[in-house]
């Protein structure tokens, strides 16, 4: 059996580092995860910038609903790129995802650190606060695309 | 102007009742919104199926954030089955959820009383009160897609 001991080490040490990739039952139901969950997510953003951009008018209620929407959705999407899903299905996301672990994690982390300052901004029911919050994650959502999105 | 104040009356009367059409910048982006969220919502509430029916380990607290998130997806694809998405895009969704609107919503609003009652239950550590409400949630998806769902 010791031959075998190393593999087996392999193994638990994949199954310890990304008890993720356990959750989905197939590769391609982490990727229809984790775009799920950005689109959900991107429609939320998306009715928060209307407001900051000015095209729909400002509502502290609505803007903090949909704030608190993006700061929920903001931590899914990430356990849809686990090992083993980086070239399957329809998707644009960069093999640099999984060969800089940590500066994506990095990413995702900064998405959620900013979702949470984009519900208190929009909680303070003032339409400034609210822009500088709107574009602060939305610098971080571009940053992210440019490194790990291919267009 | 007088001919025309029927229709404006009833454009008004369709916006007020229905702000959600509104939200969605083309009714392709609804239906994708809705199947992304209940997408999310069933791959959570599948892994509290996985220890309901003994396939994973109880685990009280996975149980519990799967459920807190299921809760918060129920919320969302509602909003999805705006008027005039009923026809677009690749849908199973059947026309009697906009011809039978009060009870689709009876069906929506119950599903959300399910999950908030499955994130009691997962908080209780019990495994049989896990399971009396995971059968109770999946009851509830089941009649609907089954009122509401082409196969």
């Amino acid at each position: 059996m010791k031959l075998f001991a190393p593999l087996a080490i392999a193994a638990l040490a994949a199954a310890v580092a990304s008890p993720a990739s356990a959750q989905f039952q197939k590769p391609e139901d982490a990727v229809k995860y984790r775009q799920s969950a950005l689109f959900v997510m991107a429609q939320h953003f998306g009715r928060i910038g209307a407001m900051a951009n000015g095209r729909v008018p400002f509502d502290a209620k609505v803007a903090t609903e949909n704030a608190e929407i993006v700061a929920d959705m903001a931590k899914l999407p990430w356990a849809g790129f686990a090992p083993g899903t980086d070239k399957v299905g329809n998707t644009k996301a960069k093999g640099e995802i999984w060969t800089e672990q940590a500066k994506f994690k990095e990413s995702a982390d900064k998405l959620q650190a900013e979702s949470v300052k984009l519900v208190a901004a929009a909680k303070t029911n003032n339409l400034d606060n609210l822009k500088a919050a709107f574009q602060s994650t939305a610098g971080t959502c571009k940053a992210c695309h440019d490194a790990y999105r291919n267009q």
